[in-house]
């Protein structure tokens, strides 16, 4: 087995193809990533327990294909060394199924090759009809959901992300129980209806792959896992199986009071109210509302003092005292989320959920449980 | 005691003087800053038991003293503060001598004081003559030195810096008995023979402290501290007691292979020659001189794999084969310590040091011991 390839191409593949590399001893040969070479292209595999992915380059000016085989290369000191040779090629080798030489410029590295016998067999194959996004709004989903997901896997179903699909709409939830994010989304091809639990976590690194573009994203549903394919890559997850809780009554009905700021003022003052955290070492936030349009944003500590800041809002709907009081990660999170200047909050009772909006983009929801601490 | 500030001035005093907050808990007034307001001026200090800093700022536009005290104030709150407040001026105001307000725009904090009384007592005062530098040759000293200072204990002699001065001259010397720094320069004023051993870390402080600026650092010995003036900052700090072992033994006489290099190339080569690391977890890179300009560097571990790498050489003293291997963290600390575009390494013998030189700053040297591989 025989290649040369573009130096640039080749971090990049290794780049986007390692996040489907485990980065546990106990399969040492899925640390590796396997690269197979035809006689028109060039495949690069990596698969652990959750992610797959694949990655396709046709020989051509870029990739040269000497000599047809595969074989498997140690994951991370590819990766290492693709980012630190110099040169335009990078020639690849393969001495007797087990040494592989990776010559660059005056750079010459020999790698011992994992037993690729072990390598076990993914099916990246799409059958069905694909559900369809644009790169970049699937990554600004991705980034303003999947951060509310669980990661503690006392309830496996919360480390997952909701997708529920129907005709042309999907609609996005994520929750740990305590803050939920949802949007409602736009697909560009329809589909009958469809409800999977997507990981967090290979959401976030599918994320990491995606680029701001109009490129599509075609996703596909296979047996019990998903397959996203974006130009020439295939990213497969394994889904989250159980039923996702109805989280339709969270939403609160009621209406009680509603702040707009702007998202600048409010962000800024959030993370100076924040600099003292409390005896439990969590940071929280109080918000104190009085007969004006200055918001109180404030947080003490009985040990090291106490910071009020204040905020002006924009509009206020309306002029009764209410006091309610939030994690700071959680809302710094949600505020961050929002893609809007101007940034709404729906508080609907000292310990009923808030619900937080852009402006202009009233697709995104984020709710906050507020924190107990009058 | 009240006083207000320019936002910025306060940052960065805040960020020089915090050089001398504890991080310890025992003895909690140290990590506070004392802030003493008189009628002329505003002084910041802080001491830790390595280090004690203090900043005299005059009253003026920046600085307006409206009532005279002191109070000690928590150090790592203040700084965050600082860092995050907004507006061009700051209040401070301290309310009966245990509230501390600072007030910046809408920003609004208050912090517990201190225990003033217990702050320990700091004398700054500089009586003798003294030793003056420039402070970018200080900063460029302490950087191209004081990294070769042992950082295990086991020896605390060696965790310091020995400066050695004579008349005009400044012999600085660290070595952690495996490697060594030593330079020698000359100072704006001439001295009588002085020998002090300076903590490595205190320089490292120091070194944060000082601008790549034409300005004088003033060096004054008070007993067994040593006292730094520049600007309006006093930096103090202990020495280390004990005789500091002769070091000159240890430059070799001899010469034997003598081979110069382009910084860039050999830099380059070091750091992918260092992607592997052996079964020790150390790195350590080969040298392999043949009949040839072309020097290889190489290292090899049994699990992963082997680097080869081949550096020109600029000239070459002789050509019989030569090998010797070095720790690449010690060797990469030492060429990067040196400003030069072209490095000079004498070998002297297999188990013998390494003399390492940029071609026009003969007044630095850099000793490696090499590492037995073979």
């Amino acid at each position: 087995m025989k290649f040369s390839i573009d130096r640039e191409l080749l971090q990049q593949t290794l780049v986007d193809v390692s996040k489907g590399l485990s980065d546990k001893k106990p399969l040492p040969v899925l640390t590796g990533i396997k690269i197979e070479a035809t006689d028109e292209s060039l495949i690069f595999t990596t698969t652990n327990k959750e992610i797959s992915v694949q990655i396709t380059l046709n020989a051509g000016d870029n990739v040269i294909i000497e000599e047809t085989g595969y074989c498997v290369v140690p994951g991370k000191y590819f990766v290492e060394i693709a980012k630190k040779i110099e040169g335009k090629l990078v020639d690849f080798t393969v001495f007797e199924e087990k040494t592989i030489k990776i010559v660059s410029e005056r750079s010459d590295f020999t790698l011992i090759a994992y037993d690729k016998e072990f390598f076990p067999s993914v099916n990246f194959d799409s059958k069905n009809e694909p559900i369809s996004f644009e790169s970049k709004s699937l990554k600004q989903l991705i980034r303003q959901t999947a951060f509310a997901a669980a990661t503690s896997e006392s309830r496996i179903i919360l480390t997952s992300v909701n997708f529920a699909i129907l005709k042309q709409m999907v609609i996005v939830t994520a929750t740990d129980s305590f803050r939920l994010a949802r949007k409602e989304q736009e697909i560009e091809t329809g589909y009958s209806k469809t409800i999977v639990n997507i990981p967090s976590k290979s959401l976030e690194e599918l994320g990491k792959i995606l680029d701001d573009s109009s490129d599509s994203v075609n996703m596909y549903l296979i047996d019990k896992t998903i397959l996203f394919k974006y130009k020439n890559i295939s990213f497969l997850t394994r889904l989250v199986e159980g039923n996702y809780p109805d989280t339709s009554s969270l939403f609160p009905k009621e209406k009680m009071l509603s702040i707009k700021f702007k998202k600048a003022d409010i962000v800024a003052a959030v993370d100076r109210a924040s600099l003292f955290t409390n005896s439990d070492n969590l940071s929280v936030v109080k918000f104190n509302v009085s007969a004006s349009k200055t918001i109180e944003i404030s947080s003490n500590s009985t040990e090291i003092g106490k910071v009020v800041e204040e905020v002006e809002a924009l509009e206020i709907s309306s002029n009764f005292p209410f006091q309610t009081a939030f994690s700071t990660k959680y809302l710094n999170d949600a505020l961050r989320a929002i893609d809007d200047s101007i940034i709404e909050i729906n508080f609907t009772g000292e310990i009923k959920p808030a619900v937080i909006k852009g402006e202009k983009t009233p697709e995104l929801t984020q709710l906050l449980l507020p924190v107990r601490v009058f």
